[in-house]
């Protein structure tokens, strides 16, 4: 592997400012929370409200929906997107969203802060090259069987074409065990904070699949040295329209983050 | 998983006609050949020159190409379309190549026959909806590591648009083995011919990685039910600028069709 | 990997003789084929008497069964043998089962005629040992994630402690797919023919896991360069012990063996 | 799954006593360390005597060694069991060391406190019925690429048999990663303390393959619930004759027990 611009020779770990006092990166970690989809106006804020009470300000919820079957709900598409935007506007919230062609990326930044590239989508080099030439920040999702390499080299295509606010996210990868979704490789964290630039946040919502395990890999995560965790999160999870079984109520959310915030006093960082 | 369109029980197996004298489906089997890349005109035009003369009438060859790292050569991108096109004018050839963002899919089929999806696109739903609103025929590649279920219902997602002209391709999974490049997953050829509609062809070529077992596992794909081949060649293997491993020359590849022609006359099918 | 005794540049193909008349290797292909467990004597012998009207002389069938649950049938253990020796002597078979503990291996060879090392064991080097000791043919089966490089390793330690009688037995390997039961690597087949001097077996029920693609991969296996097959079979699939969805009746058998015959016979080598 | 033994549903959770003052399981946790191989005697006396400086009671270290190539370094064998024994003598400290022979689990049993029972041999059925019959304390290593599920049968194996003593231990399963040596999968730390009646440890050396991820990946392992660690580490680990890219110094341990001690204080646990 040749030197890339994302390894830790090429410059100095790379911070990211979200707004004025939010940035991941170095010392500072990021919890994202919200619904797999946004499913209507009113859960959404209420949400987001709920969120908001526990101190989270980045909040998640998908539009555009990639699914597996066409005959799935896939997403309020631009209704999702305003959605998003008036919530942001009335809760001072940072708002993320995963954008999957590339004629949607210019329009969706005048609604939303984050662009979430997915899974699905992480081979996408049109994709990649489109959001590189814009300065907005991007949660890079590792493919679900890319290698740490492909995944890097993905985060390169967007830096060369100019944009370097990338947040890299480990959600699980493809294995024979079939207990859990996805097998979250914790490794990959480790690995790629020891050697190269771009902070890396985990989602142990996708990376487990279950719901009572969501928990203990948010704790191993962080000490593992993740800069962050994105978290499926619903006031009442039972009926969320996907993602149920991975999904957890606020006050569990909150757990965590105080859980976090204990590990994070003994290693010296400040979430 | 519910009844698809591309299940057996909905529907007679589909054949396809890709021009007068040529389908693919029920006993008719096809070879499609030719580079990784579309390198220059030139070169181009002699592959398919001897390609010709050995019988073969559909052409393939990159213009758009999908590579891990943006530091390695990208295609010729709309160059490469108009090479095709002439090539495809002078010899009277089908001719096919990849397409990877929704924004070249009406305009690339002024050039070309038949579109491919690449294996790094197969979950890309916005480039699958757009090829189904066509009536193209589409080479619909498994991704990496999608499972057979996830494939088939890439493929409905095409065929819920509108286009039923669907011919997946097996191409190799990813496993643990690395002696080869992939690991040619044929069981889920004689799967899917049991249970669904779609013709299926298979790549040898990134199925093995290497050259030498692109003749072997040609034949076994036959035998075990394939309805046809799509395999990279070249004038000069070794000096192909992708994929020279996995290239054979066009010598090796007439061998290889006298070979699956005694198979076929075994089995009573045609070529 | 260095160079090892299996390695062609260590020495000639190997042809093993199984018994005077039956020799496996080069142009000979056998086909070894019974139940995957001794269930009783009366069945054990009926299976026998049908697969000897088929032209078949090897008969496999498991007396040691290596279960997942310990709560699961583990065979008939010593009485199982005798049951194969039994039937070898009545009908002039050559006989063929597991064996799993270094205890049993030279008590096994008073009964049976090739020791087969099962998926589980291909990393039991002290069981790999004791059979290196003898000079029974043996069985060796690729362990369900083994890479082709250690599998050719385990084959050493056999070869290096002076048995050289070694079959190779592709049976699937663990890849995330779960249509099938595993995935038969066929490339595995056509490297080892290209490089190694072992002949090589493939095993399509276990391969697959369904009855119905047990054709279909036979034959594969055989255009892929596989020195033969086995196949598990029984006269009344549907209630045998273990195994009942992958086991097919003796007539489809021999449907099987009648089209490995007509590929034999075009590409020059008998069964 | 039927309800199994090991399940939480069949009682309570397992305590393991080691030694008068040392157990397992519970709120207890122990560390495990030693080099891959026993060498000679002195350098096995070094380590131990280092060990036992810095706090760590229950020392490991191969006598009979399970490697891939017949060629490499197959271990001491019983003059390795004797080493460990007059180490633990000398020291007062617990031994580990692995059987892989069901031949020599009741004669080891007189020089070692521990049997692991290895990746490679966690099918060997056999064995794991030769160890249910003793009462000593098991490491079960979990199978390269078994299943959770399988790995549960297995000490289901050993507990039905009449031996409870079992300490499971998650050493990192085959992937198609190649950058760490295996994936490590703490997914199935936090599964199997959700479910399951067993200690499970975390061999971070092994499911890693990278001395420079042996630190984080030990503490998220503790994070994710471990209750324990075992540790590949030498005086002099770049001249460990196996394993040694995997294998840190000691002063490197002591840093990785200190910091487990915080996060221990924060959760409530003692070491």
């Amino acid at each position: 592997m040749d030197r890339l611009l994302v390894d830790k020779l090429s410059g100095d770990p790379i911070k990211i400012k979200l707004k004025e006092s939010q940035t991941i990166g170095l010392k500072n970690k990021i919890v994202i929370s919200g619904p797999c989809a946004i499913e209507n106006y009113d859960t959404m804020r209420a949400i987001a409200k709920e969120l908001k009470n526990i101190g989270i300000n980045i909040l998640r919820g998908g539009a555009f929906k990639p699914r597996t079957s066409p005959y799935d709900f896939q997403g309020l598409e631009n209704e999702g997107l305003s959605i998003l935007k008036s919530i942001k506007d009335e809760f001072d919230m940072i708002v993320s969203t995963e954008i999957m062609d590339t004629r949607d990326v210019e329009h969706a930044l005048d609604y939303i802060d984050i662009i979430q590239i997915g899974s699905r989508n992480m081979y996408n080099y049109s994709l990649l090259k489109e959001v590189g030439k814009t300065k907005a920040p991007v949660i890079l999702k590792r493919g679900i069987s890319a290698t740490i390499k492909e995944w890097l080299y993905a985060a390169e295509y967007i830096m060369v074409n100019g944009n370097e606010n990338i947040i890299l996210c480990e959600r699980g990868i493809r294995t024979f065990e079939t207990s859990t979704r996805n097998t979250l490789d914790l490794n990959a964290v480790a690995y790629i904070k020891n050697k190269y630039r771009l902070p890396i946040i985990v989602d142990p919502s996708h990376g487990t699949g279950l719901r009572e395990l969501v928990a203990p890999m948010s704790l191993a995560a962080i000490a593992a040295g993740a800069d962050g965790l994105i978290i499926e999160s619903h006031i009442k999870p039972d009926i969320s329209i996907s993602d149920s079984a991975q999904t957890i109520d606020i006050l569990t959310l909150k757990d965590i983050i105080d859980k976090i915030n204990i590990i994070g006093e003994a290693y010296g960082f400040s979430n």
